[in-house]
């Protein structure tokens, strides 16, 4: 097991947050609740999505969990500057939740199921909590789906760093790919998968700065420690690895990283 | 130099025309030129992308061009048989043409620049036929862009068979990424690219067998002989990454596959 885990970290908060900004309207915006129907979002780490969860659905009433009290704490703070008042949180474990079966409508899962070890047994449980007929939102990343210009070995391999690290940890940074053999396997129905693919180029001057600099490539050089410290990788190696991801940000760089949203229904 | 060249054998025939059926809509969706408009289609090949593109600018005067006498003959034909009046074919190669500067109102390329080993210059060329504030087209896929699940390394091995075999007839594979530094590289204005993403799963059952099957695996497979012959691969290696990407087809798989489409202007 290793120490490593997302968003535990002050700069992993700036990082989640700076990530939500740029990419709410590619994530969430095909993702609103009706008036009066209860969602549980499982896993709101600091709260990075349920701003703007909480904020496409106003009328929802959003239940927001994480295994982390200080998590939630901070996930709460935010909801509450932003005027928010839709979200009720909870330090609960989404293995084992705390809440009858068949108690919500929805349940919205955001960069969570990477962090499992089995990610089929969690889907099946917060299945249970569906009432028949509703719905489950999965959003993953997949780091496999990360290339650019100029290609570069030593940044394919600083990527593997964190492949490695988060499967150390028992988790799979690779599962974006993954959603619709889990959420079928889990049992849900109509499942319905569709990619969300952030392509960057210096026409694109946001992305570059909001997505290749700042989202994707700090989020490499988060595993820096951690990954010498388990020998998976040497300094100068690691180093210049993300020093070539920073070189895909120039004018004449280009960067592609796909995320996948799927829903199946109860 | 390698022998391999794409779209010059019959079984390939096929194949470009499965691919050019199933990706119509996605690579020439928001392609059309205006009535009376001059088009050159540069490396038509067996004209798998000239009858979409004729039929979807009914009015516009297009020129489609291949250094190929045969292949021009082949698309000559299947544009004839479309009933389409609207194409003018001509032997030429697109690196020295015979036609004046500022001849076109528009430029067409379509999977034609992976095979050059400059491109830029190759773009400049096209780009002096352009009458000023003329636009080129310009679409290219990218094998490092394909990921599947179930992963495999055999599979990724046999997707470099092709990118190897590519590079060392002067081309490459790898190209889409490039579009954006090539397209402004050569000079051109206003440059944007978009990505054109290909999803598969068994909820898509057309692509399962338009796409993963007929078109992506049947290419790589297509690759088997000249890279035995090459010595890049084994047989049995080979084999294995062939079965491993059909094996992506399957109920539980999932492929992915991204186009790159660029616009400039003169």
């Amino acid at each position: 097991m290793s120490s490593y885990v997302h968003g535990y970290h002050s700069r992993e908060h700036e990082r989640l947050q700076d990530q939500a900004g740029t990419l709410v309207e590619l994530l969430h915006g095909d993702t609103a609740y009706p008036a009066g129907s209860t969602v549980l979002e499982a896993g709101c780490g600091v709260g990075a999505q349920t701003v703007t969860l909480a904020a496409r659905s106003p009328q929802a009433r959003i239940t927001s969990v994480d295994l982390s009290a200080e998590s939630v704490a901070e996930a709460e703070r935010l909801v509450t500057d932003a005027g928010l008042t839709n979200v009720e949180f909870r330090q609960a474990d989404i293995l084992d939740p705390p809440f009858a079966p068949a108690s919500f409508d929805h349940v919205f899962v955001c960069f969570v199921l990477e962090h499992l070890t089995d990610p089929v047994a969690a889907l099946r449980t917060l299945g249970d909590l569906l009432k028949p007929g509703g719905t489950i939102t999965a959003i993953e990343g997949d780091h496999g789906s990360a290339y650019f210009h100029p290609d570069s070995d030593a940044a394919r391999a600083a990527i593997n760093c964190q492949v490695e690290m988060q499967a150390a940890a028992g988790g799979n940074a690779l599962i974006g790919r993954e959603l619709y053999p889990l959420l079928t396997g889990a049992g849900f129905d109509a499942v319905h998968v569709s990619p969300r693919m952030v392509y960057v180029d210096a026409s694109r001057p946001d992305l570059v700065e909001g997505f290749t600099r700042r989202t994707f490539t700090a989020m490499i050089e988060g595993v820096r420690e951690p990954a010498l410290a388990a020998g998976i990788t040497d300094a100068a190696r690691f180093d210049a690895g993300v020093r070539d991801l920073y070189r895909t940000a120039e004018a004449d760089g280009t960067f592609s990283y796909t995320f996948f949203k799927g829903v199946g229904r109860r």
